[in-house]
């Protein structure tokens, strides 16, 4: 549970901010400045620059179709990988993504790494790449490296070569000590390069792709300047536009300023009509998948990123999210995440990582809900949905085949987990949190114990002393213990031993019972009269001093069939007590004495 | 590395998609609609309502201090944990929210649970709350719940009573089967009721927070209607505001319309000038952190979250993320993150669960560059800073402390890793994908060895070839031992035994060498002169039929101080081929010979 030594340094001081209050700070507001260094860093618009775009549209705008989707698990994944994937796992991704539907795959950086130029060369040569799959490779804009990548992509039929250079303010200063024109030129030279080296390879049908990288740190108007030169050597059309992938390499400001500047390129890229406009996300600040769907409302044509988001540092843009968002919406995301457990077992033996417990729909805790009023507004929904489905039905009587059919809202759970191939029996778990909802839910669903809802609260209450003393959570099997040993399995002070009843002959004649009992250790037998087993049993209980009057009867069958059991509750007033009791058995009879004996044994504990 | 097994349902077969385009679909575009059943959900704007806002302003606005803060670790946390806290472990956390500075802190939920319940009367009569500081606790709008919670809170200095009813559009109808008139009163008769058990505890400060839960399924007049109606109830006023929390109960749509609510609350709300307006953004959508961004430019003055994002489902806004993107742009989050591996091992330590490899600022990854290009830019980025606080310096020669008086602006380093309590030294990880600027920086930080420029590529294409061979990445140790292997320790076909040279008389005379050698496994004694005892080693391997010549020669000391090893690259030409060899002694003499012989038999090899 501890995290990585390494990254541990010698713990330093806590220490309560205890600065001055900020200028202006209201009265009701007790914080108080830090010796946190935040003078050390320039807020966006001084260290790069914010484009004022009064008039934005993107705000307004609603996500209506799937992006072009462009996976990049193979290569920015990949890299970003404690343990990189061996021929073997890469092989299980690419199935995996065009299983899924991807058909724009970046599968490596075959001139950095000759595992990279083998497995291209491997997809190539065993035709593994289905002819309506492009497949992708990155490539920095240097001639050896170019020529390199061309190698290993000879003979593909599809290939998007997608190249890059930095053009960010800082690396220019940092990185590079060149001005624009230098680092402009370094792009146009590969492009040039590019195009000519290309004319060797005719058999491919090549597609280009330049990225302007650490684009969040370069001023937009340099970025557009060098974005179009680009496209015009590359003799861009609309009926062969090129990819413009504008990274945000580093996020570095809010999402909506990323969202801000695709919107002004889109508005200013001179050939935008010859141009696919690529938005490829990282998280650093955590809204990775926020600047993803606002800017491709700010008008861009495809993303880049990766399943369950692994990348580079805090990793790319969550494909899975994005697409499952998309869902939500009612939008066809044009990718099968219909089983997500699998994708999500794949992804973590590829990458060697496991997806955290509160991912996005795939996460194993986002389908669970521990708190009770969330628990029976879920219920209560799903009973809404299998009454549409068949009025007056209740959620467990209908199919989850059958609630399928029915458009999915319900509270607390913005997706049907089914849908992606996940179970709702499994996910309510009830802790010293959860409320009668869960406990009701799984006594129901796993148990077939159909609680009358004013019975809920006390079993509900017994279960939460266990989860209050004891801690933790309980799972099903346990409640069905805790069940039983409060209402079934009691038997002091009273122990009913056999029962025989004599049937009224005429239908308005008493019954009357004879029952053998063990009471406070001793053997009785007793006799009562009613007009039926239970008020015979609640007379008989007479002799024994202890008075009984039913409050509330309820029967069900635990299964279906004839051979079914029945439960049987009773709330009673016990000596002044009221207390509920359950019996169950085959005969509908003998559950209801039992179920009076249960409540006698609680009242009388 | 297997999900939960409780969690995988039977594998379904994932069919690659192979529906119609969508109409309009670009030909460029070879995705195809998929079988996921997307028409079962509902377009927010129909599911609930979107406002149309044209006049937004959050977009133009930049965050310029620190929200109000508010920690729900206690309450909406452990309610979402498997394993919910000890009062051990809930005593932990609050202390160290406490430390870091947090003045609100929702402690528990006292009416739904014991453990809640006895933990609030602890830190009451433990005196464990400062002065400064306000509790807040949460209750449902029912009366026998609020009073309990009065009875939780007797004897405190400040208190916050949370109360909420779900008012969404959905709960009204399946859940509450309530029309708008009675789910209004159900908060208006919480507000009275509360009002009323206050005046009996008039010792403690109390104060009031209304959530409209499920506010993001609520329509916006409904919301307004039901919040001014409480806040008439509960007197506030502009000296003693009371605050509205409009949770993203469950995030239901992108970002932006959350904040366009946000911000036609904030301009609609009766008498907003008596109101504290708070947000409690989930996580569904992935987009928790922006949601909490955008919604506080749109107009909020308060944020509740948990650390690290822990929470229902996929969690409450991440409160760590958000102070640091603070940090990042100048901002002051008044709260100290300064030893975030100290925050997290506890949170993790708290929670039961482990923050992710790729969570923003804290996970194990996030200051990891694998890359080459970024590895190289990092360091010409530390190089950059180290110029700044001593002209001419390179980033080893200056040390962190010093590092920290400048402004932070390092490539694909969002924040100083120092500035949380991490440390950089660790970072850089080398693996197949890695180029020279890793293992170039590893070499001299971690070993001393700050090899010349042109050497870099060449050991760094070793390095490669083991990572490509054997997969994985090389730590540290690794690196040296790959160094070792192919520059220091070959002794074959050249071993040098011992050297003596007779040092010129007269500062232009010639330098002469004996040295004793095992060639090819045979002893043998050589001799060459020279103007120094390079060109005479030179000269004395021609005598073996070696042509060696040198390219380029530097030479520096490994540590500092008298005893200090010095190491020694010569470029060479062996035989016509052009190599690197490195030597390492006490004597520089002796590391140039020893670099000398390394090349000739890494040519010879």
């Amino acid at each position: 549970m501890s995290p990585n030594d390494a990254y541990i340094s010698a713990p330093r001081e806590i220490t309560t901010p205890a600065g001055p209050a900020r200028d202006g700070q209201p009265a009701w507001n007790k914080q108080r400045g830090s010796s946190m260094p935040f003078h050390r860093y320039l807020p966006f618009e001084q260290e790069v620059e914010v484009v004022d775009l009064p008039d934005r549209t993107w705000p307004s705008k609603k996500i209506t179709h799937a992006p072009q989707w462009c996976a990049v698990d193979l290569r920015d994944g990949n890299q970003a990988l404690i343990d990189p994937m061996s021929p073997q796992r890469k092989h299980r991704m690419f199935d995996l993504l065009l299983k899924m539907g991807y058909k724009e795959i970046e599968v490596g950086f075959p001139s950095a790494s000759q595992t990279d130029f083998n497995f291209v060369r491997e997809i190539i040569e065993q035709n593994k790449i289905p002819d309506d799959v492009t497949i992708q490779v990155l490539v920095q804009a240097r001639e050896h490296l170019i020529r390199r990548t061309f190698e290993a992509c000879a003979g593909a039929k599809n290939v998007i070569v997608h190249f890059y250079n930095s053009t960010s303010k800082l690396q220019r200063r940092v990185v590079f000590r060149k001005d624009k024109a230098a680092i402009k030129k370094l792009a146009t030279d590969a492009a040039t390069l590019i195009k000519t080296i290309a004319a060797d390879y005719p058999d491919t049908n090549w597609r280009w792709e330049y990225s302007p990288e650490s684009y969040t740190g370069t001023e937009l108007s340099f970025a557009k300047e060098v974005c179009d030169a680009v496209v015009d050597i590359m003799d861009a059309t609309p009926e062969h536009p090129m990819i413009i992938n504008l990274p945000s390499t580093v996020e570095m400001i809010t999402p909506n300023i990323y969202a801000d500047s695709i919107e002004w390129m889109h508005r200013n890229l001179e050939k935008r009509d010859s141009i696919i406009l690529s938005l490829h996300p990282h998280n650093d600040r955590g809204t990775g998948v926020a600047s993803a769907e606002l800017a491709y409302l700010a008008g861009a044509d495809r993303i880049e990123g990766c399943l369950f988001g692994n990348g580079e540092r805090t990793g790319n843009v969550d494909l899975v999210t994005l697409g499952l968002n998309m869902l939500t919406q009612g939008v066809d995301p044009q990718i099968d995440f219909s089983d997500l457990p699998t994708i999500r077992e794949t992804v973590e033996y590829c990458n060697q990582l496991r997806v955290p417990e509160r991912h996005p729909y795939g996460g194993d805790l986002v389908f669970t809900a521990f708190s009770g009023s969330h628990q029976d507004a879920i219920n209560k929904g799903l009973d809404a949905l299998a009454n549409e489905v068949r009025p007056g039905a209740i959620n467990t009587e209908v199919s989850w085949d059958e609630l399928r059919e029915t458009t999915w809202e319900v509270p607390y759970l913005p997706i049907d987990p089914k849908d992606v191939g996940r179970d709702y029996e499994a996910v309510i778990r009830v802790n010293s949190q959860s409320g009668k909802g869960g406990v009701a839910y799984i006594m129901k669903t796993d148990h077939g114990i159909n609680m009358p809802r004013a019975m809920q609260g006390e079993f509900s209450a017994v279960v939460q002393e266990v989860t209050d003393s004891e801690g933790g959570e309980v799972n099903s099997k346990n409640m069905w213990d805790i069940f039983a040993t409060e209402y079934l399995d009691r038997t002091t002070p009273l122990e009913q031993v056999s029962a025989s009843i004599k049937n009224a002959e005429t239908p308005d004649a008493d019954t009357t019972l004879n029952v053998d009992v063990i009471y406070n250790g001793e053997k009785k037998s007793i006799t009562g009269t009613g007009n039926g087993p239970i008020a015979a049993y609640a007379n008989a209980l007479e002799s024994l001093g202890i008075d009984f009057e039913v409050i509330e009867y309820s029967q069900q069958a635990r299964t279906a069939g004839d051979d079914a059991e029945a439960a049987c509750y009773v709330a009673a007033d016990v000596n002044g007590s009221k207390i509920w009791g359950v019996g169950i058995a085959g005969s509908t009879t003998t559950a209801s004495l039992r179920a009076m004996t249960s409540a006698v044994n609680r009242a009388l504990a």
